[in-house]
């Protein structure tokens, strides 16, 4: 039979990372592709004994559906660990659970946007987003960002443009701590000159922080968040890279009226989050093996980042920029303006090596010659090897263009 | 700050399911209201085996992000589950994992409705497929059912006018085994009839069978996707009633081109399912426990189906009718029309027992005088003493009416 299915594909595609996957399969393919924590870092053996211990102690609980804002001793621990890790103090019914952050992420473009409606981002943004503001069929405007994160006073200018034509975007969108894909990180002036602008012209920020905890060298950075005293900020966290991204827990740190409306868009989501899930999170924080496992995965990835930096030093042919980042996941690599990494990603994998090329990050597809690194994930001989066989892609590439 | 919220407000209204379960705190309280599984019927033991051996066989895979599509033995092992219990047969591409049958719900709504267009269901039919279907903006047309299931006949009536007037609903959805709420299934000759609906006009059928191996007398009915062969039947399965609700797994087998659709946006909405259920439900099957389970399960509700029922026999006021179900969770009661059980709901509260009032589980809470009764939940003492204390709540509200 033929089916008859709705606009929505025509916002929405295949995501490339997703794609992508499928060649994880090759054995002989160098991935720098997804944005996957290394397994090195998942606290295996704290799982087992809280895992039996979840079991023994919360069975019937654990296995029963729970309720649509999550485990209420599990918001509470979050309160503690936000408070303790990012200054952000929240009340037990300003946080709700999510099934990752990716449904944090389609839920606020729900509650706020109506077809066409419009949502500023980064550009570069993450691909997650894209896709999740594309499900809900709104428009994305990307203000570039440097060294210091967002532009923000490219930001004003254009929601000056957008107040001038009477309407106004919905929010702003940012990754403000190792941004991915770009991996740099918006400075304080420019943090509190964003919030300004949020009370001024009165437009939430959503501020995404999966990555905050990854820092490897340099001082923290306050969260957006922990300087909002109006509800300005949207605020989402993610067990992902801090505990394990199998487990499908994020988390929104919001005003109330903010929180009862992810709610209710969750109710025809999915009901609720995986129960056994959030008994293991709750464990997890109230032991404290949290605060263990972060500096030993902060120990293996800045690791694995200053080995891929040295690598492209070494290998990299000149002219090649690329960011330094002081901690998450991603290296963002820009290339002669000539080469369009879309196109070059056929031969990289003929080469077999992977990364996400850089039009992916932007909701237009704007920008073509960057591509991003995970250093997280692959093992440390495989990066040097993998750098190398993009050093050779890129100059192959290059002769072709010049 | 004042927030703008998007339209979707106008659609989506709280769960008066949902609502109920801030009452689940007071322990006087007797609830039938939700839809939970009893937790004797949980496999407590073998889950903490199969959660040991999946930590220490699959640990690292447990925890890392899964494929959106669901692991590839899971939904092997599902396509052998489903042959067996239900008569399907399906490749490992018509399936995929869904976050609970919840997710898939949405995800149909979503791939085939636009704003406004038409779906049919079932009057009454389960209120998370109304949020679900709501959630995308559908516009939902309840057929009647009787103790033989939907009315295919009116149904054909209804899509003939739809075709006059030069359109078409988007699909039909019904649970024809056990349906929630009503307790009802619907006979073979009706399903035969529906499947020749669905072909004759190409609208695809949604099939909904969460409690079909819940059976506790009577002869199975094969389910509508064993007699398809043209593609014309999407059915959704899950793992909350067989298994643990708690681990949010659903799944949906139908043609390959929906499953793809449903894969690009599920990519929006939360990546991929959590990968420990996943591993946890690919053992249960694997190992065959489910098919210890459910005999148990089985036949711990068949005897609380038949104290309810007994009970209802023996205190309710002469006239009241219910539905006296072979299988599933729930009876469906219908009062004098005079009473509207949304109102009378205050008066129950107050005497300390709950249900589902039967508005709820219409798209345009078009009939007020029914209600939704759980029986798998309670212990065995409180089926009886909620019973009591919902006729004498009957029993008042009648006198007020008369």
């Amino acid at each position: 039979m033929e089916y008859r299915f709705s606009d929505i594909f025509r916002y929405i595609k295949p995501s490339e990372i997703r794609s992508l996957l499928k060649y994880t399969s090759d054995p002989e393919l160098i991935s720098f592709g997804g944005g996957m924590p290394n397994p090195e870092s998942f606290p295996i053996k704290e799982m087992k004994e809280i895992l039996n211990d979840v079991i023994d102690n919360y069975g019937k609980k654990a296995l029963q559906y729970g309720t649509t804002e999550g485990l209420d001793p599990l918001r509470d621990e979050l309160a503690k660990y936000v408070e303790k890790t990012e200054g952000i103090r929240a009340k037990r019914e300003e946080i709700i659970l999510t099934t990752g952050s990716q449904q944090a992420l389609y839920a606020i473009g729900k509650i706020f946007t109506n077809p066409g409606e419009t949502v500023i981002t980064e550009g570069p943004t993450y691909v997650g987003a894209i896709s999740a503001f594309n499900s809900n069929k709104a428009e994305m405007i990307a203000i570039d960002l440097d060294d210091k994160g967002m532009d923000v006073d490219a930001l004003e200018e254009r929601i000056r443009n957008f107040m001038a034509n009477g309407t106004k975007p919905k929010f702003i969108y940012v990754i403000p701590t190792f941004q991915n894909p770009a991996g740099t990180t918006m400075v304080l002036d420019r943090r509190k000159q964003l919030l300004e602008i949020s009370k001024r012209y009165e437009i939430p920020i959503v501020e995404d922080n999966p990555y905050g905890q990854l820092r490897y060298d340099g001082d923290p950075v306050p969260s957006i968040k922990s300087m909002d005293d109006d509800g300005n900020v949207i605020y989402l966290g993610t067990f992902s890279k801090v505990m394990a991204p199998g487990l499908r827990l994020g988390y929104v740190i919001a005003d109330r009226q903010i929180v009862e409306k992810i709610n209710l868009v969750k109710q025809g989501l999915d009901l609720a989050s995986d129960s056994l899930s959030e008994y293991i999170a709750y464990e997890y924080l109230k032991r404290g093996d949290i605060y263990r496992q972060i500096p030993k995965t902060v120990s293996l990835y800045r690791k694995k980042r200053d080995l891929m930096l040295k690598s492209i030093a070494e290998y990299f042919p000149e002219g090649v920029k690329y960011t330094k980042p002081n901690g998450g996941m991603f290296l963002w690599v820009s290339l002669d303006e000539k080469i369009d990494t879309t196109r070059m990603l056929e031969r990289a994998l003929k080469a077999k090596v992977a990364y996400v090329s850089g039009a992916a990050f932007y909701p237009h597809g704007e920008k073509h010659n960057s591509m991003r690194l995970n250093f997280t994930y692959s093992d440390d001989d495989k990066i040097v090897e993998g750098i190398k066989r993009l050093a050779y892609v890129i100059n192959e590439e290059m002769e072709v263009v010049e």
